[in-house]
């Protein structure tokens, strides 16, 4: 990508809208782009005022982030998990998956995995091969884990190690208590390693009929984490492990990918501030009550939608007219161009404004109708 | 490393100190262990607030991104050098360099360096061979470059393609501008790539007898970094790029190792904040005033330094006795253990406390002649 | 794999054949599993003799594979390539590969090619993705190039940067010279690398309908290999570069991946046998013929076929009563297990017995019609 | 390295001697340079015609492959060790030892070790740093490995876990078996993997003053290999493998590293013939009495050596004016230029010519009593 040519001065509330082959800036009223255009919530940014009370042991071993530690565990209860913090998605899924992996094991993961699309070949720089398979709204199934190491029985094949899931998924969808159980049998049966990316957990557990609680998902799987980035902190995800083998030497892996922080209370204080009087659940709630607004609203007005709209992801098919009359005042990606009518993603986020949303109603609305 | 049976409730100026198999927390006086120890400068938090004010792009294509980067090409004179924001020197040097890297290149570089002793083999684990050789005083020769790349003539060894070395060094010495003259030279008659690892660049600038700027040192090299974790920062390191052929695809590098974050900002406001009314001299001036303060009373002792004791990092060679009367209530690392007398280090940095400083003065007068 | 309690004392003409989790021997009239279960044409194996002449210079340098690379030079008709034998196929694809890739960038091929499905991740070892699309007859087409491209846009996914197909395929078939054309244009335009992996390069340029020879192949590439492992030779492939950045260097790329062999005429005199008096055709005209007898006769029975039947390569759909007939005495892999019929595939050699094949001719006739 | 105009038409007993910046072809009465100048012992040769006998397992399942391991395994009286075949050393170095290692541990080597200096960075671009120590006549200590792991205790630095030595070493000289089992004993008390690189293990084993038979160093290692290339084979070493977590999935390994090959009994069979009728003990002996034949002579006139003359590489320092006087007949390589004296490498093989080493030692006795 260039980004050739792009201006200075950018005011508020202009976003960059890549155009082919350079960058537009465009004013617009909302961005309903993504849920990382918007900074942190205030506690977080008090929290992090806190690092300038004293001094503190560096790379992870403060009292702050021994306190947050403390706190994931207790809200996932698992008293024996390690957590740790690593500044983003990207290296939380490289570092875990290559540190479990030897040369020629390899990750099962749907095609629209964020590990298969948007990671530029992270994973495989680490010398690894992602196996993938189709997604069904957006979902792996214990069947595809199956028939994937049925057919990868020889010296010649990579052998599978890892099965990789997104709650929520690349398309909003969320995986059910059961379908979790179901995938983590499997993964018991065939020695496999389970592991969630949760950049989007706190939606997915706040869903509408989301039947799968935090220490439950926690319970299933051998390593998770639980994303920060797009659930009001500045940056961060952390890292949850239960699998013995991958506890230990894990800093090790962390050092050598450059995701140990000198100051590790730069990221634990801020989940410190999340896990404190439920401050994740409250803003992944609000995110998804924004996106359940839209998504009534446009169900109402008889459009489909391309995966069911549940979380904070939503992928209404609108016609294309309705699509360019929005997209003067809204910002959002075309997910696919069709003929007729076109898929769209909106996303909500923790800082989403109400009145936006309202207005973006109006809006629609008005658009459909007129 | 085992952090086994670490213990919560840590209380303010308590530290961890490794105690062969496990950690002990003590508590101590003050930390002189090194420069990451405290958080951020008030005024980078303040500047962190700013990412609440409205709706961002993302991935580093924001407003606060596009100014930071303004003011460091204006600070480095570098008009049209790229600027890319990193969590971490770890990042920031894997990254540069796997980039610059064809699978056979290798890196010439100080035994000392610590892309060789401390990053836990990141720049291997990219595939590349460091080629090490002895310092001289911390730093690297142009004749040893030269010598270098005489020896390493055929295909049955790696190539060397890229000189790196840290201003300051890992044993606290500065490049002269001189020296960064003659290496920049050498570099280019070899075709080799100069990089410099500015993780203490700010101190090396404000050192004592320091005769080499900012954009002096931006204009002899392709690429280096401007540390900020250790100079005032929460979290972040600013990779500058003169190199015409590694600016191009290099956001394609930064997110394949998971240093591209969604929140660009989260790092450029505290650039922002730094490189704004000279917050960053400001910082290090501090930081290696504390450092003089210490190495003229050690000095005035009559004590030797292991190197020139110029910049936040010095290394006094002190009686054993003295040692232990200090441990107590300063933190610091033994370099090496000697039988009568062994070094030490000891670090400040832009959050020491002057009263400390003193204290800690008093503490080695007495020691050393009572 | 397991080859566990794997007996000693095997008999000439007993196979080895496994059997979900062991192995077990088996007696069998003869084998058409694959082109590898013969040594080296006799003209081979006395090429060899020629290594105890005298003494040569090590490592490639020697006067055999000069010779060896001239008589390749003029076989192609590119006397300006660079040609370098290596052991395997998997090396030759790994080590061009990766010498042609930077770290984001990545290898377009279709799903069933040889380096996705068969090379046990050897590729991604190297650090790099293969994008993988549906194959048509085994076969990738210039509008999936262009889609793939259109598709990687931008720095969170992987670059596409070589075309990599097989010839002929993994499923027998041959691109014909207007298909190669048309890739090698559409590489051109989109400054995209096109490697051909010529393992049964010989059965391609001379199976049924092929209208590309050697040199018109030659001349539409960036690189490729001519299989000598499948073709007579005990083992080797000559890799041949047109492309000028990859030239510079690849004895480096070769001697890191462990391909520069000591005694470079190991595999030179191979191909310096091959590429006189025609060897490398004659061989690989026999076994199309000894395919093509198998296939009319199946033909004339009125089975189908997966794909055409062109190459030595053969993918009749049988009845499994047929398939049951038949397994006792001939050793086939079966490709898919469908309930009433399946395909098997067949393959022949430069060394395939016509006896054998006539015998195996009317079993085939018998049990059909029996 | 450039072999740009490198001409064609290479005569018998003519050699390419690089000459700073091309390759320059001299005729000479005979070459000292290496033991890979010369082809395979007619006993391999005609064991490789065996291959033609009948239709065989591919990929090391045949049954001459089967017979070679037993042969391997008696002759290391090692009956459950695993025993492959691979192309090169480089290959075996690298694929047993990235194997091991997870991607934050690392190899300890002495400095002058083919895996650090000779293999072009083969390890590293596997992902896996080597930390090098100053070698005492080539060798490793078991101090040095006490004192590496001492130094290397945290997670901001690499983890020993191979301990690698060549045997003979790469300067000629040979551990006995008392410095073997001592290393081992040291490997085992610091969990640590031995592995030793027997390129050339034939002629340590019949070295002057050799004390440690082929099963008793089989019985003190981890996995060590068997050197073919330099002794008798066209190409091929035997890899032997004792670990039990290492022997399995290392076809996995040998498969992704391209090391598996197709018809495995190229290999396979020249060990065969090698381990028959103690033909690799009889060929080293031959390759050491022409090396102890100069290496008296040498001694008798006064000259010293680099390192003890014990093995078939010689070190001797001779004066300039009779390496001057030496080379327009003799290839051999100077080791370091000195000004008076310098040490030069002599190599014998299994097929020196005995004839030639006498017209050596009569030459060199008259150009130094001349």
């Amino acid at each position: 990508m260039k980004h050739a040519n792009r201006p200075l001065g950018v005011a508020k509330n202009c976003f960059w809208r890549r155009n082919k082959v350079t960058w537009v800036l465009i004013a617009m009223q909302y961005s309903f782009y993504n849920d990382y255009s918007e900074g942190a919530h205030p506690k977080v940014l008090q929290a992090l005022a806190r690092s300038n009370e004293g001094q503190e042991t560096g790379y992870g071993l403060d009292r702050f982030t021994t306190e947050a530690v403390e706190l994931i565990r207790a809200a996932t209860k698992r008293p024996d998990a390690d957590v740790h913090f690593v500044p983003t998605g990207t290296q939380a899924n490289l570092i875990v998956l290559s540190s479990v992996l030897r040369s020629y094991e390899s990750v099962i993961a749907v095609h629209t995995s964020h590990i298969n699309v948007h990671e530029a070949g992270a994973l495989e720089a680490t010398g690894h091969k992602i196996i993938t398979v189709p997604h069904i709204n957006g979902k792996l199934t214990p069947e595809q884990v199956r028939e994937t190491c049925a057919l990868h029985n020889d010296e010649h094949m990579v052998q599978p190690r890892v099965v990789y899931i997104s709650q929520t998924t690349e398309l909003g969808t969320v995986y059910s208590k059961t379908e979790l159980q179901q995938l983590s049998q499997t993964c018991r049966e065939l020695n496999l390693f389970f592991y969630i990316d949760g950049a989007r957990l706190g939606s997915a557990l706040t869903a509408r009929g989301s039947d799968c609680t935090l220490d439950e998902l926690a319970g299933m799987v051998d390593a998770f984490y639980i994303g920060g980035t797009k659930n009001g902190a500045l940056l961060g995800e952390a890292v949850v492990i239960n699998h013995r083998e991958l506890k230990k030497n894990f800093r090790h892996h962390l050092k050598q990918r450059g995701a140990l922080l000198a100051k590790g209370y730069a990221i634990s204080l801020q989940f410190h501030a999340l896990f404190t009087d439920g401050l994740y659940e409250e803003l992944a709630k609000h995110a998804n009550r924004m996106a359940h607004k839209i998504a009534d609203t446009i169900e109402s007005l008889g459009y489909r939608f391309l995966t069911p709209p549940i979380s904070n992801q939503l992928f209404p098919i609108l016609p294309n007219t309705v699509i360019e009359a929005l997209k003067p005042n809204y910002g959002f990606y075309i997910w696919s161009q069709g003929e007729q009518e076109s898929p769209i993603r909106l996303v909500t986020s923790w800082a989403t404004d109400e009145q936006a949303v309202d207005a973006f109603i109006e809006t629609i609305k008005n658009v459909s109708t007129g």
